[in-house]
């Protein structure tokens, strides 16, 4: 992320010179050598000294003593933001002078993990950029910080840290959760000699996509931001010890009522997509696990001008490939698209969204 | 699902006749009139009587009534199955008379509520298909539907009704009571002014394609499998708890852990369809909204030899496009397609499995 950052800075901010800190020695020569910085400083506070701007782009649990480590340089720097996926608890760990020259930020726009060699100055066009402010910084830093981040082609969004919180324990670190919890009991399960783990489908594959995902980086967003995480949890659970009553009562209208809940936020989150959800339809695939098949109906849909909505894939085995699953726009499109593959040799089917195939 | 087991039979197992019924007039004259049956029959004891095999393939909760009037047929069928993705509380509910006949059936490959112009013979190749018998119904019954479901392709999985329900508790019923609480509690949740369906990114997209599925159609299999379903959601639960704990603890090695078993899980199941989980690596590629994007991506790879063990697509407007997540083997794979794809002007970027992007 900090390469990608300092890349976007130089590149489409418009900014002169970028120094770089990290105490990975050779990452630090590879982002000089590559360009990305133009120079390298020997600590976080000669590379902090003089700066406009100071971005600390590190794991979230070391965050705060190297923004205080940078609100010590000398000369002290303007302005100094993080990239830390948590919020609250960084920022209530500062001093009150680091906080008079502190805004917390947060693109959402991943490669947080990923190191320089994978740095790109488009990482951030289009991406949502939370900013939140300790209220201590004067308004120009803020106006300051706005500018740059419309530079990188992102679009700032003033929030208060613990409404951030909340909102990414919510949508992104309970879902983790979720994941990991739901593939630890499917993992374990084994009745009459068949473990569960051998029957899995799309559904499955979909949840889990994230489970397991870079132990030590989500331990320190699950702590860092354990308040809010324990409240999504707290909720989630409550939710579903409802569905364990209304299955116990037998109440099919409550049931068919929770379900019909979610299906309406699910409209509402495909309508912010632009996408007309009553109209989706689903068209199953099933591709040869080779180089060039998802190609091939990818290619035969193109050229008739189906556009794609959304697509997944369930990957079976080598032998049986797997199945590539298009959500199209409406009926006919849908049966269009799978009369095409049919006619390419590829078994395709359309359904309605939604049905128990797994 | 009853119209392709229809052609599937006809076209595949050599079948000579398949007699349909339906209490839609209008559906069962479709199915005739593609040439899916060879004949129409006026009720499901008509189209039973005389019968090799019957199947019924209907929602959940009207099967054991139907395989009783089955049953009843004069003559008597000589087997009847269903195709009911639960099998206990089916299983349990016939008489003495219809279980001396009845192999319950599950076929695993979708479809099943999609209506006869959607039907397709080649539904059940390589799917698992799950077989329950009741102890009741003489052997070589049992060879007899084993032999179709391999003539349809299939692979026939012979397993105990509770373990077959446990099963698809875990893997199946609840990834859907899953997305559909997390689909409600991120729906509800606005906090500071600003809603958290706003700003969901990938891994909410994947966690949530399931959710607010087909309401009717779930609700009957919740219900008509409520007990595995609620011991599922009360493990998950538990596990939930177990989350909720550590993070007040501040635990760091056991959430660690609670992640790396997830993860070692995950790896399991990765293998099992054949794919290194160690060298997985995720390109993210930004495409427009337009047709084609995706296809000019996946032909730039198939010609480049890279094959795509996994996908999934992230759409985030029609003005900004979204992202497509490919998973690869291998780092220089990666590398050789994001190099590929950026050449072609799409903003491309590898990255580790699981960083924080969402």
């Amino acid at each position: 992320m900090g390469g990608s950052l300092a890349m976007a800075a130089l590149e489409r901010a418009g900014v002169d010179e970028v120094v770089g800190f990290d105490t990975d020695r050779g990452a630090l020569e590879e982002a000089l050598a590559r360009g990305v910085l133009s120079e390298a400083a020997r600590s976080a506070q000669e590379a902090a000294a003089y700066a406009d701007l100071v971005v600390v782009s590190t794991p979230v649990r070391s965050i705060p003593a190297l923004v205080e480590e940078c609100a010590a340089a000398e000369p002290r720097p303007r302005l100094i933001t993080d990239t830390g996926s948590t919020k609250s608890s960084i920022m209530e760990a500062l001093s009150p002078q680091a906080k008079a020259i502190f805004i917390g930020g947060h693109p959402m726009c991943g490669g947080s993990d990923s190191g320089v060699r994978y740095a790109r100055p488009d990482l951030f066009v289009g991406a949502t950029y939370f900013l939140c402010t300790t209220g201590a910084a004067f308004p120009k830093l803020y106006e300051m910080l706005q500018q740059f981040i419309f530079d990188l082609g992102a679009r700032p969004t003033l929030i208060d840290p613990v409404a951030h919180d909340r909102i990414m324990a919510a949508i992104s670190h309970l879902p983790h959760v979720l994941a990991n919890v739901l593939m630890e009991h499917v993992g374990r399960l084994c009745v009459g000699g068949k473990r569960a783990l051998q029957f899995v489908g799309a559904s499955f594959t979909d949840l889990t996509r994230v489970a397991g995902a870079n132990p030590p980086m989500w331990r320190d967003i699950f702590l860092a931001n354990r308040e809010a995480v324990s409240q999504s949890l707290r909720e989630i659970i409550a939710l579903l010890e409802d569905y364990v009553s209304l299955l116990s009562d037998g109440n099919e209208s409550a049931v068919t009522e929770a379900i019909y809940t979610a299906a309406s936020y699910k409209q509402e989150m495909l309508a912010l997509a632009d996408i007309s959800p009553e109209t989706l339809h689903k068209v199953t695939v099933r591709v040869p696990d080779v180089p060039g098949s998802i190609s091939r109906v990818m290619s035969a849909l193109s050229e008739a001008g189906i556009n794609v909505e959304d697509l997944t894939l369930h990957h079976m085995s080598r032998s049986l490939g797997g199945d590539l699953i298009l959500y199209v726009s409406g009926q006919d499109v849908a049966e269009k698209a799978a009369a095409l593959l049919s006619d390419l040799g590829y078994a395709a089917r359309v359904s309605l969204l939604g049905d128990a195939s797994d």
